[in-house]
């Protein structure tokens, strides 16, 4: 399998140490990330995630010195040599290296780096054909989960934790509201008589890119209604089904909640044809990479 | 003036790349550190920056893979390579390197960085002669502060935030209780009555080494009861006077908070009399540097 990666633009072996010990990102978690999935040869939402990335790189106040169409030609420059039809691409950008201290540094380089890989999400389709497992338990998380940073360790020890209990993932509930959030990496959705809930955007959740992709590009499509309202635990262990998105899928049925089944405890209607319908929506991007 | 730098025990140049993209420090913030100051060719408080060293590395469950006898030599090492009379050694421990995933890696190879510097206390003492200035905001940080990770971009952001408003640094304070918790790198204390108010250890603060070096080792000297107990902004900021403590300053005078002189709105008694004893707890430590 190949792996491909970049620093700052440029093609690099990514066995090598490419980082300084006082890179931001490595001493602060100062720094920002996207995920752009390339599946069937094609990238799925990717000016969502630029756009997202924008915004990250705002709110945190790092010079933006890339452009779209900058990103767009290493995007595929890292697609087409890592002959990735089906993987992603992980790009992420910190502050850059300054002796450490908390304040910003005077004068900031961003350091950009990005990994490629394939990856065959066929096999995790069938890896989680029948949907998955969810743990839940509070969010502990900073009240900022809306800018993508790599300050990631509350959601990578609640991630181990699930699976450490034997469940796929975790969900997050805040305790103060009891409301639930998100999953360790992926929006949650409820569905309740025909509609589709979800966690509004603001500071408490990241506003998944596939979670716009579901709700500005497919549920019209198969005519159900999503409205953007917390609810708490007990909705969604009373709900008709749920299920989970991500830059690697859209629309996993979620089909245990702690030890309670969801709606008939199989992968529900609603997922599945937003999966059907993701698959359309897919077809139609453009294609950046195509198998000799 | 001599920057000296380790990588897993051995000596390295700084300005070289040594970290590796996919380490889960860079990608995650999967990582655990330490500071300690080297004051007049003394270490203080090597053994409690261990224990908690220690403590965190047990939280997240990354393998202890060095003893504090490995620790004492790579900082001694470092000292006398640093020529460091006046100083600090910054320690980091991350999970290490593999592919990105959320959960753990099925094996863990830590990453131990290491970077040392001269630094003059004596010009950080006469920079902040007069006090400091703190700025109170919102603590809307994780609630595992008590664990020192790299994911320090909520404290990298209200130091900033500070600054940028013409303040020393921030004074955090729970939203939901009103309890002011810490600084942005210091523990933060309110004199009141002559007893010595902080908030208590637990999941909200970090027990800073220099917190326990004040409450366990000189408190009692200067004849100054402690109580750990966490109290509001009002309380503070109606104190007789206000001090804050972290591993490069013991007892630093607290004169205003947002726009209110604390007391006379100048350094306290209590704060001058900690600073004093802290000189007789430091000149009783063993010297590991002196300069020829």
């Amino acid at each position: 399998m190949n792996t491909v990666a970049m620093l700052n633009g440029q093609f690099v072996d990514i066995n090598q140490p490419l980082i300084h010990i006082e890179d931001r990102g490595y001493q602060f978690g100062d720094g920002v990330y996207e995920v752009v999935p390339v599946m069937d040869g094609r990238m799925a939402g990717f000016e969502y995630h630029m756009e997202r990335l924008d915004r990250s790189l705002r709110e945190l106040k790092i010079p933006a010195v890339y452009t779209h169409e900058d990103f767009y030609e290493f995007f595929v420059a890292m697609i087409e040599k890592g002959e990735i039809y089906d993987g992603n691409i992980y790009l992420q950008i910190t502050r850059g290296v300054s002796q450490r201290q908390h304040q910003f540094p005077e004068q900031t380089v961003p350091v950009m780096t990005m990994v490629g890989r394939q990856r065959s999400y066929e096999k995790i389709n069938q890896q989680y054909i029948g949907g998955v497992t969810l743990l839940s338990m509070p969010d502990i998380r900073w009240h900022r989960c809306d800018i993508k940073t790599i300050n990631l360790l509350p959601n990578a020890l609640a991630k181990q934790k699930a699976l450490e209990s034997g469940f796929d993932d975790a969900l997050f509930y805040r305790e103060e509201s009891g409301n639930i959030t998100e999953c360790s990496s992926s929006n949650f959705y409820a569905v309740k008589n025909g509609v589709v809930w979800t966690h509004p955007d603001g500071e408490l959740i990241l506003p998944g890119c596939t979670k716009r992709i579901i709700i500005h590009d497919l549920c019209g499509k198969i005519d159900v209604p999503v409205v953007e309202k917390a609810f708490n635990l007990d909705f969604a262990k009373t709900a008709d089904e749920t299920f989970m998105s991500a830059a690697s899928y859209c629309g996993m049925p979620v089909v245990k909640i702690d030890k309670t089944p969801i709606g008939t405890g199989k992968p529900g209607p609603v997922a599945q044809k937003i999966q059907a319908e993701f698959k359309k929506y897919l077809s139609a991007q453009k294609i950046v990479f195509a198998p000799k």
